[in-house]
């Protein structure tokens, strides 16, 4: 099985490395950029015969213990088979 | 407009930052992890009336060009709606 966690910053907290990219693609010539905001993503290898339910469950708390920090940063699971 | 360009290391190119991770977990009792690799996203917001086909040939070489390392990186990018 295996699935991939999404964590980004909430929509209230700055991105100053997005508001960079951004920037550094308008000076580029790329006009058409709004904005750019950047998150990260982990892709998770769960050993077989892992129960399906179980497994969903130990992720949202890897998730919200391990790879985010909840106080500025939103994450969602993804189970992709 | 919205897109999202994904932006990961190749299968072949070591994830000292995943490995990492996956035996911090497997250290906190989560046994089931049998891998973890890190990667990173950005969300980009297009200007409005902007040519789908010229977003996605300039999200292209945006990527290529600056959000990732074509020496050690995959990207993909998906454009949202």
């Amino acid at each position: 099985m295996k699935a991939r966690v999404y964590v980004s910053l909430k929509p209230t907290v700055l991105d100053p490395q997005g508001a960079t990219i951004k920037s550094a693609l308008v000076g580029l010539g790329h006009s058409m950029i709004a904005d750019v905001r950047q998150g990260k993503y982990f892709d998770i290898a769960i050993a077989d015969g892992a129960d399906r339910e179980q497994v969903s469950k130990e992720l949202e708390a890897i998730s919200l213990d391990v790879l985010s920090n909840p106080v500025i940063e939103n994450f969602q699971v993804e189970l992709l088979d």
